[in-house]
């Protein structure tokens, strides 16, 4: 199922700290960015499944920052689907400077699907298999 | 009419940029922490009038930039509502920084109140007196 | 003189707040990018202004919000340059939703070029023949 | 070596999204305010670990979330100093419900300290010192 998907942003002056780099919790931020494409690329469109009453909420977020991002360079988010079950989905992120290739990042989110009150319901099936890219 | 209200914020690393200094937009969350002190000292919660249906959207924002705020430093907002009509409320601000009384910047915002689907509304009328602290 | 630029940003989970619609401080973050983009369009790059010691500080900021942004939707951003003098920049700013064409907000941003130590500095002749396209 | 540090913070209407809830990105930035105020309480100013040189650099950050806070909660953030050595420092947080004593989340961050230019350095002898509470 190593299904991924690819998308580029750049380094936007705002997320940068006085270090110099990019403040850490902007990697969230990127990550988020990658889960909307990948989700697209499918067919699966976010905003479709929150006007459903459905929505994504994160359970739990881990980064690894390996080198830093600097304001104005292109970062490329690969999003990568590593698990779909009933009611939560996983994804590994890779984070990689898109000139000179080097790795700034890996993530790693669970998101859990949740209906308006905020309980834990199944996602729809047809979401669900957008997802895995099955027909 | 002259009301205001002084609350204290501490600069976040998380708000500065590689300039070394706030990045320019986080000032306009500073205004927001400052109304919304303002509203509570007057007994009108701001969380209270959405839980009501209403909200206070934002019409226009200004904002004069006179001297640089840095990491940890303590920011005096000085919130004053300089005008209330049924559906719009005026502010101005004043942030300066605590320690050195140095004046930071002066902004300005304008806000109108609005429904769920986003049309402007009245205000209720208790919203408004408890605002200008009427009895 | 009417120079400007277009450039596109697709908005993110992140940049809305509960009120559903686009938190009114990142406006000026997308004036930023704006601005980033219309300096590269002529070959005046903001990260080399800055390895050159100089930056350029906000010194008044005003936006007037007109329609709400909403989560997904793409953003048009058109950069217009009003007017160059030797230390100062100044940018008009027309956001509009990119599908149906409504107007979201238009601002204002006054910038003025400063030297690692904060002070007003003229902008070398070179970055301000490029900002304005002269040859 | 249980060290630990108290520190509170009212939710922002920045802080949140079009879910009602606060964006997941923003647990890291209070994660950071945490931070601070346990180094500020131990003597140990991070903005004059700074302005000598060094910097403390975030190498991994982990974040579960267990309850979603709320515009205008009061967050009460637990720092937890888990480990000290030469270059490196552990923390673990927890974040809960000021009123309710509900726990919103847990968190874990690794922090390196570098030079001016990102190399790995040994923090000074009186920084760590202080970190730990030693005389």
């Amino acid at each position: 199922m190593a299904q991924s998907h690819i998308t580029e942003i750049r380094v936007r002056y705002a997320e940068t700290d006085r270090m110099g780099v990019v403040y850490y919790a902007n990697y969230l931020v990127w990550c988020e960015v990658g889960r909307v494409e990948f989700l697209r690329a499918r067919g699966a469109n976010y905003a479709d499944l929150e006007a459903g009453g459905l929505g994504l909420a994160v359970a739990e977020a881990t980064v690894r920052y390996l080198a830093p991002a600097r304001f104005d360079d292109r970062v490329r988010i690969e999003t990568i689907l590593t698990g779909v079950r009933s009611r939560a989905i996983t994804f590994d992120y890779v984070l990689t400077h898109a000139e000179s290739g080097t790795r700034l990042a890996t993530a790693y989110t669970a998101l859990v699907s949740i209906d308006a009150t905020g309980r834990p319901v199944a996602m729809p099936a047809e979401f669900r298999e957008a997802l895995v890219g099955a027909r």
